[in-house]
């Protein structure tokens, strides 16, 4: 990587620590000292408001209450209730969101509903680079129907927007990649999408939390997101989805069950949606699971996404400038946009020694990622990370990377994280 | 009701529950002092090992472990393990049943399995009386492949096999119903029904944990089932699906997630389902949801079905018993079939005010429930209730009838529970 003359000394960052409007927050996490998690694009970490919310759901609800707890804490309410507390941080107005099931489903449900809004087109695109669940139900929605009913086709993400042809119902796009982090224009894409008679699907897993997301100002269609990234809402937490209002009576979703139902306790033989997105419910709400998520949800009132935004910028800015600064770290490639308005809250190096690297890092309590087949990936969550930590993790990984430490025997093992 | 003319005193049940081999499973359980719970076949109440189960997943797990946790907790195979454990109660060989998504998502993935395993065929057959979930994802099937190559017919419980025909794939039945806790016999209807040629999908929701099931004994193909009623999992766990390992191989399940893929960190393009019941999970599992199911289960190890069954067969013979021999109660008719042979763990009783006298008797501290139209449903749980419950809950039940306190105008207010 290219390195600039100027580095910063750490009281660069400790000075912007303290004036870090957002430092505040991090008291909540648990957050061993030493450790600095650069993983929480992957799996955030416990708040303590997320934990009290469990330990609450266990002891004054489930155990004080039994099946009373359905009407007396409106855990009937929550998934809708917390899809309108997500709306927020993803600019989509009340009675759009819903927290259910998993961005998997959720996306099955969505893809065969944009094929029920669009009569006739058979073709859902979407890009090489996506992240392999999205295309999996998809192919797994192929297969259902038939390649005569519903073909996936993939193209470069640069060429989406000529990929859409007469027969394309729905493009399903992830708006910050997986790998890269490279963020998409949500705004042009969307416009550009519909111009040529598309649905769009955007995956936020990346986006929701991370960066600044404009769904109704952007004339969204459809969404799904993740509630165990940058939310932290605990390992495989509720997913959501958003269905703009103008959409939810025009079509039906497959995964019909009785929680989307209209009148579930009346215990209709004919399957009748209810209004709004409540209608994409499937199964029995995850009660533990969804205070978790309400507990860690409640950080985020008063949190302004702009704020966070700046934060991430200044965070992974730092952590390139550092890396590019650094002699011992030339053999590092940055795979992420270098334009921070290209990119999401998260940078990517490559190296192939990827593997060994992360785990040694791991060593010297920097938790990063590992990616095939070559990808170091970290994690900038604003909510939690200090500028700080951005300065000692890099001068950890120029230990690893310097003293080739990654080359120790016990390294050589590999291990799949999610 | 007809009422005998021998009536037991309270000693008799005081006797039986000396005698009982699973009082000491009570203890596991928190169970206010008074209270009478005659509704664990909707919400089984918290246990002490599910209880820990979550702590733990929460302090030692998620806080401790971090994004590792998957590996270090071997969190990424939770579902199957669950599932293993469960199949031990709804006798299943391992290999064969696995924990995920919720009954509503994993009937659409086993009734579009079971069309792929019969092609040609294109009709799902099943009661009037089937729980209306199970009906309304088939409902979302037909409606998503259309009538032309999936249709949905109800019939009579007594006319199923009649029904079967050479276009019939499979036949989805409730084992126990929901309603009235008439069981059907497994045995006798899988080997009847696919005599026919047609495959049987049984949901479990009231059996997994009541009765004793014996999937592979009867031969049987594809199965759901429920954590949260009698498993104890928690409100919304996470449900099961049993799919017998001759099958596995034969199709393929629409809702194709990562979770579900051969090799989910290899992120390749195209989706391989995993061997075994592994292949039809869908997105990432819920782990504080499924922890909790795992210390329930807990409760299970080393309990013998048998013994259960003899005493959930003790307990709803006394229930009716003692409601037949009250005159007080003579307004209330049974809607459960009388033989035990062919009841569940619960039992249902009808009268025109049947709402306002189960909102009576919870406060009174018996807790049941109430379906539409006019019935009150008992459940009888034999890990945690005991026989003198039931001689107190139809004392209590003779006190609100008898002096009709269910008149009041507060229990006037429908309020739904599930």
């Amino acid at each position: 990587m290219r390195r600039p003359a100027v580095r910063h000394p750490r009281t660069h960052y400790e000075a912007l620590d303290r004036a870090d409007p957002l430092a505040g927050v991090r008291g909540a996490f648990r957050l061993r000292d030493g450790l600095i998690y650069l993983d929480g694009n992957s799996l955030g970490p416990v708040c303590e408001p997320a934990a009290r919310a469990v330990r609450r759901a266990l002891d004054e609800e489930w155990a004080a209450s039994l099946i009373a707890g359905w009407n007396a804490h409106d855990w009937i309410g929550l998934p809708t209730r917390l899809g309108d507390r997500i709306g927020r941080l993803i600019g989509a107005a009340p009675g759009q969101v819903v927290v259910c099931d998993s961005i998997s489903v959720n996306l099955f449900k969505l893809l065969a509903f944009a094929l029920g809004l669009r009569p006739g087109r058979t073709r859902i695109l979407s890009t090489v680079d996506n992240f392999p669940t999205d295309l999996y139900m998809a192919q797994g929605l192929q297969a259902l129907l038939g390649e005569g009913r519903c073909r996936l086709d993939r193209v470069a993400p640069e060429s989406i927007v000529d990929a859409v042809d007469a027969d394309t119902a729905v493009v399903m796009l992830t708006q910050v990649d997986f790998r890269s982090g490279r963020m998409l224009d949500m705004r042009a894409l969307t416009r550009a999408l519909q111009a040529k008679g598309a649905l769009v699907l955007w995956d936020l897993a990346h986006s929701a939390g991370a960066v600044p997301v404009d769904l109704d100002g952007c004339g969204a269609d459809l969404a799904v997101g993740c509630g165990y990234k940058y939310l932290n809402g605990g390992p495989g937490a509720p997913a959501f989805l958003y269905v703009a209002a103008r959409h939810q009576a025009g079509a039906r979703q497959p995964l019909s069950g009785w929680m989307g139902h209209a009148r579930p306790f009346a215990f209709e033989a004919a399957y009748r949606p209810a209004a709004g997105p409540a209608g994409f419910l499937a199964g029995t709400p995850a009660i533990l699971a969804c205070r978790a998520l309400e507990g860690a949800l409640s950080l985020w009132d008063g949190i302004d996404m702009a704020a966070v935004r700046a934060k991430s910028v200044a965070l992974t800015e730092a952590f390139i400038a550092e890396v590019e600064a650094s002699p011992a770290l030339a053999s590092l490639e940055l795979l992420s946009p270098r334009d921070p308005a290209l990119r999401g809250s998260q940078v990517a190096l490559s190296h192939p020694d990827a593997h060994a690297i992360v785990q040694a890092l791991i060593e010297e309590d920097v938790v990063g990622d590992f990616r095939e087949p070559d990808v170091l990936r970290f994690g900038f969550t604003p909510l939690y990370l200090r500028h700080v930590d951005v300065f000692d993790a890099v001068r950890r990984l120029e230990a690893v990377v310097g003293e080739r430490r990654h080359d120790a025997e016990r390294f050589r093992v590999r291990r799949a994280v999610t």
